[in-house]
């Protein structure tokens, strides 16, 4: 089965996107796999799969690979005499920016490329932690309380101590901090105000437990992955979350009772509702007094999050078989017709 | 002042993008304006100013046109012998799908080609109707009380008759009914559900005053048209709708007292927040027993709602000169090498 990889993009996230692409190469070896890289200029390259290594980026020898420019259906590269098309599916792996706020969806549907990953409106409401935050109150899921601060507004926090500090458009931990005290607070505003203008304030539980449950659905029906429970410390940093993105050892089921990971799972449904439609997400669930809130909607998650499945190419083969379809629209002009004609007489 | 008009696209409100774009052909004629046509296939056309008019479109005439792609910065026409570059900024007048959906936001901002217009998250607010009652919601502007019904799910509607039926992700009155009893729902819903998989029922209040107020951000200002009362029969079909997308008179102002001015502008800065930067949009709200209400949020208004404003050319320019900047995200690799060296060890 063909696929393209897209990875890079302009992103905070985008070597994490690289070492995604890498890990996903071993784990989807059954698959006739190409490779697309975007760079922080929005240079598409076809990327030789033997040269799908780290430092064919970080070195910046990618830019002797031939460029991919797009087309309706594809993307074509221009070769000395004439051009090669390529016309496949693409997994869309840009994490972060490009990827998952909806330029990558918005580009390859005005192309109507047919990709795995999520749609413009899916990639809206999860990119912005804001957003995910209207979604689940509309949809009726649980969401910790928050707050939004802006670069230039007060930074009078309402939220006990402690609590946390997110860029409210970044994923992968990037910028985030906790604040146990009044003497912390303005230095981990500068850190998350650098990477946004809008800063989300929750309040930090200690100890508390986390899972994360992946899935999508195909043919009406929703897969599901097994529920982890993440190891960490106080929480991930970007450091550790990066060495996170290479994973590919199917990792143990947390240790649940049926009836919660049921909960969990319908949980996700409701999240995944028709919006998601078309992606492979995994969502990050707390689990407090036993009841169930949704911490965070990765729609795009590292490495696709292949160490949840137990068949990850099953499941990557059952979502391109069920790509949602390209808007189809066709235009007669009956309107103008009609105007025109009532002109004439 | 350069300025190309970007219009057409793969909508239901095609024809209305070109009614839109001749008329502002004549509002803006103080600009050195550009015409890019967006074909039903998503071909880009440059055409010429004196081919702007209806039949050039509907006749297929525009075809005989230069084409033009994408290159990051700008538009390129292939000539003979070289190629001309277009780099201007653009003004999305594409309504609806493709336009008002995210997808153009998308295309425009991974090719960082400046433009006025909704950026992805408004144009997801915006175009599901559904959405803009979670925005709403979240941001504490009120909206009437809704249903949601799919199109495979149940038809059982608990509003008290009679109701509004609209496709949840369409504008211009297309696929909307009103349904008085019983008898009528069914046919209202096929018709809505020819235009969309989701559809939003509304209690319709017979005789609602209804006021549209456009405006926008510059230089962090805030920019209101005059208030219109919008003539109306029970409410605009489609019909009349197109003709009046090619309104160019400025119209008479809402009689209504300075409170409620004030008051409609209130909730109209409370919508637009920063979510709507760079985009002039037009709010159309109820007044039901003093109180304002959201009916829908277009971020692309028919002729860019230029007859509500006394002075539209200053208006387009002052959003020029302020339109929001490019993502702009450095990669240097630091991760990727902090690993490798620590792998040389």
């Amino acid at each position: 089965m063909k696929l393209a990889i897209l990875f890079g993009g302009q992103s905070f996230e985008h070597e994490i996107s690289i070492v995604s692409a890498t890990t996903l190469k071993e784990k989807l070896h059954d698959f006739e796999l190409t490779y697309i890289f975007c760079d922080q200029d929005h240079t598409l390259y076809w990327i030789d799969a033997q040269k799908m290594k780290a430092q064919t980026f970080s070195s910046g020898a990618y830019r002797k690979e031939p460029t991919l420019t797009l087309v309706q259906g594809g993307f074509v590269r221009k070769k000395r005499f004439g051009s090669e098309r390529l016309a496949v599916p693409v997994l869309n792996l840009i994490h972060g920016a490009d990827g998952e706020d909806g330029t990558i969806a918005g580009l390859l549907d005005f192309y109507k490329i047919s990709y795995i990953g999520p749609r413009r409106e899916a990639s809206v409401f999860s990119f912005d932690k804001r957003y995910t935050k209207y979604l689940a109150h509309a949809i009726g899921v649980k969401v910790l309380d928050y707050e939004v601060l802006h670069k230039h507004g007060s930074r009078d926090v309402k939220t006990p101590y402690p609590f946390i500090v997110k860029p409210s458009r970044l994923g992968s931990s990037i910028g985030v901090s906790v604040v146990n005290d009044a003497p912390e607070l303005d230095y981990a505003l500068d850190v998350a105000f650098e990477f946004d203008e809008s800063v989300i304030v929750e309040p930090f539980i200690s100890g508390v437990k986390e899972y994360n449950l992946a899935g999508f659905r195909a043919r009406d029906t929703m897969h599901y992955s097994i529920v982890e429970e993440p190891q960490k410390s106080e929480f991930l940093d970007f450091d550790k979350k990066y060495l996170d993105f290479s994973r590919s050892a199917t990792v143990h089921e947390a240790d649940l009772d049926a009836a919660t990971v049921r909960t969990l799972q319908e949980n996700f449904q409701t999240i995944y509702g028709d919006l998601f439609e078309g992606a492979l997400i995994r969502c990050d669930f707390f689990l407090i007094d036993n009841e169930v809130y949704l911490n965070e909607i990765n729609p795009i998650p590292g490495s696709m999050a292949n160490y949840l499945f137990k068949d990850f190419s099953s499941a990557i083969t059952a979502l391109l078989q069920d790509i949602p379809p390209a808007n189809n629209i066709h235009v007669n002009y009956r309107y103008i017709h009609t105007i025109s004609a009532a002109k004439g007489k």
